[in-house]
């Protein structure tokens, strides 16, 4: 055993996986052989789930199939509804209520006595569990503004009745297709902290929604999803300032801050998924009319992409540079793109979930201990 | 980058950590230099608790104060009683209840805006989670048992306010001392999968309410706490049989059946918390004058330590051996038993969080991607 210490683990391979693969130099993500942008446009989250899940694209009768019996297991039952009443009272933050709620979802789960390596079983709680999170984030936005709960409709596809359940209102065409693209784009990224979170969970042979209620908690942190409403806010800031957006960037530049939704760990050029919602960011600008988040989103690229005008050497932008115009766009409330980040990678949590339980191995690492061995115990009153 | 796969982690050191220290050859388990058996003989879990988040024993002024600082927080909010009365009423598994109203309790977290690099409003979370896990099993074992809520006791231990709030009665010296031992003993044991998962959850600067979450699910699966009541459950197989403990180990092992409890990833001796609770289970029974369990226990211990009639060779037994014993005299649900294990190792969870984000890296380890490359994508209606 090496007793050399992986902090972070940064290296270390855990699995072998046949969902994602990342090309951090060239800016290439695939999922099983697909290039994203190939998804992107001709692809719908459906399909890509099915894909990932499956390990290949369904045809047309396997997708209908699939996506009949996925927006059958949209509707949420009267417990978790409850709770998500209750949490919206008291103001809880988006993310942890739909971690309580997913948690809650278990106790109306059919199957909950399957055998936890019943990969069938665990295939189906998989696809009620992704299925009803949109419901559950949408009733939830609901309930915070006073509104009534709202029946998910199966008719939509996964993105349009999100959009339909969110605003009580069909979406564009534009709207659904640019919501699609989204989810498609997190759908799946590797082994980062949360699917790997949900990996070590499930490794116990614990159930899938202690799994993805784990990665919920693993993607609220700030240096994972937590932060993909930072480039939004700061947007907002510049379009409260006085400045025009590459005085605001020199501005920020000299108190020390950075332009948030820059750089990666993982790409050292510009994330594919970026560039593939700077496009629908033209698209749903033409819609609308209102140009001023795509102006201020690309006058700061064009600016930073001049090298010697960047904080640091080689950053390009990643995804949520473009996501939160989008979503800003679409109507989403700020404090919901984290969670919509959580409901698009469900689909890549679950993938990985199936595909590791089928050889399971539980997940133990070791720590180097650097205490004391060998103490006395004093009476307390004698310390 | 070595590309060698390191399925499960085995071996792999993820971090530094003075907190406990496994001798699996020598049956020693060590929290921050001193051993299990004079901690559990010669403290209280709640001097434990100060051990392994302080990293020293506390003196007795300091362990008032941080007694009493746990104590008062031991009440629950009213969400998350609503919560647990709503899941008793449909009979969910009380581990995922647990998991469920650990993840409620955040809504109503005074610190929720806390820095999560601000070690001190971490522990003070850390403290009132550990705090509440009693409260919030013993009332949801009182929900399902049509009982009202009870109110925690402040003037209690940790370990006797539990059993108080469960049977509604002031624990006997001997129950409570036993109980507190238990704890004691199941509250850390080095880089477990539960605790690995708190830390992936917590490394992204995620809050500790959705690490101990996590760390709930994952503990939860069989293949770690989740199989902790396996033991009584066959022990009570036996009673319910016409046969003596030996012939019924003997009809086990002709089905091809292990006897639970025996066995453990690390010890490869008497795992020495067994020791400990085979003296408490003989405590009790001299105080109960009930003998059957520690005649079985004894009984099967004593046949399987001689080797020729053991499944396999080498093999021990673990913890989970004599705490099913205890637990059922101490009056305890069966199906309760993993979610007392949950409530001592909140403790360690959180205890190798404080330690893990004074030094925080993100974990993201690496997966091998063994798919295909370079597909083209067929248009649905050509596939």
């Amino acid at each position: 055993m090496s007793e050399e210490l992986k902090k972070g683990l940064r290296g270390v391979l855990v699995a072998e996986s046949s969902m994602s693969y990342i090309d951090g130099d060239a800016g290439r993500l695939i999922y099983n052989g697909y290039d994203i942008e190939d998804l992107a446009e001709g692809a719908s989250y459906e399909e890509v789930l099915y894909l990932l899940w499956e390990g290949e694209l369904p045809t047309r009768d396997e997708l209908d199939a699939f996506t009949d019996s996925m927006s059958a297991e949209r509707a949420i039952d009267d417990v978790t509804l409850d709770a998500l009443r209750d949490l919206a009272a008291v103001d809880e933050d988006p993310m942890a209520a739909l971690r309580t709620a997913v948690s809650t979802l278990s106790a109306s789960e059919p199957e909950t006595d399957a055998d936890p390596e019943d990969l069938d079983a665990a295939r189906r709680k998989s696809r009620r569990i992704v299925a009803k999170i949109p419901t559950i984030l949408a009733n939830y936005d609901r309930f915070r503004r006073g509104e009534d709960a709202i029946e998910p409709r199966e008719d939509l596809s996964h993105a349009g009745n999100f959009l339909y359940m969110l605003t009580g209102e069909e979406p564009s065409d534009v709207a659904e297709e640019t919501f699609d693209m989204a989810l498609i784009l997190h759908a799946d990224h590797g082994f980062n902290a949360s699917t790997f979170t949900t990996l070590v969970i499930s490794s116990t042979l614990a159930d899938v929604y202690p799994a993805v209620t784990g990665g919920i908690g693993a993607l609220s942190g700030p240096l994972h999803g937590g932060a993909n409403q930072d480039v939004i806010e700061a947007l907002l800031e510049l379009d409260d300032s006085d400045m025009d957006p590459i005085e605001w960037v020199k501005h920020k530049s000299e108190q020390g801050e950075r332009v948030p939704g820059w750089g990666h760990g993982v790409y050292n050029t510009k994330d594919p998924r970026a560039k593939i919602l700077q496009s629908k960011l033209e698209d749903l600008t033409e819609e609308d009319g209102e140009t001023k988040w795509l102006d201020y989103t690309t006058t700061i690229e064009e600016y930073l992409t001049d090298e010697k005008n960047l904080p640091e050497k080689g950053i390009a932008p990643n995804v949520d540079f473009y996501s939160g115009s989008v979503y800003y766009k679409l109507g989403i409330p700020v404090d919901m793109y984290t969670p919509i980040f959580a409901m698009a990678r469900a689909g890549g949590w679950v993938g990985h979930i199936l595909e590791y339980i089928e050889d399971n191995r539980l997940i133990r690492p070791r720590g180097r201990y650097v205490g004391p061995k060998d103490l006395d115990l004093t009476p307390i009153d004698e310390r």
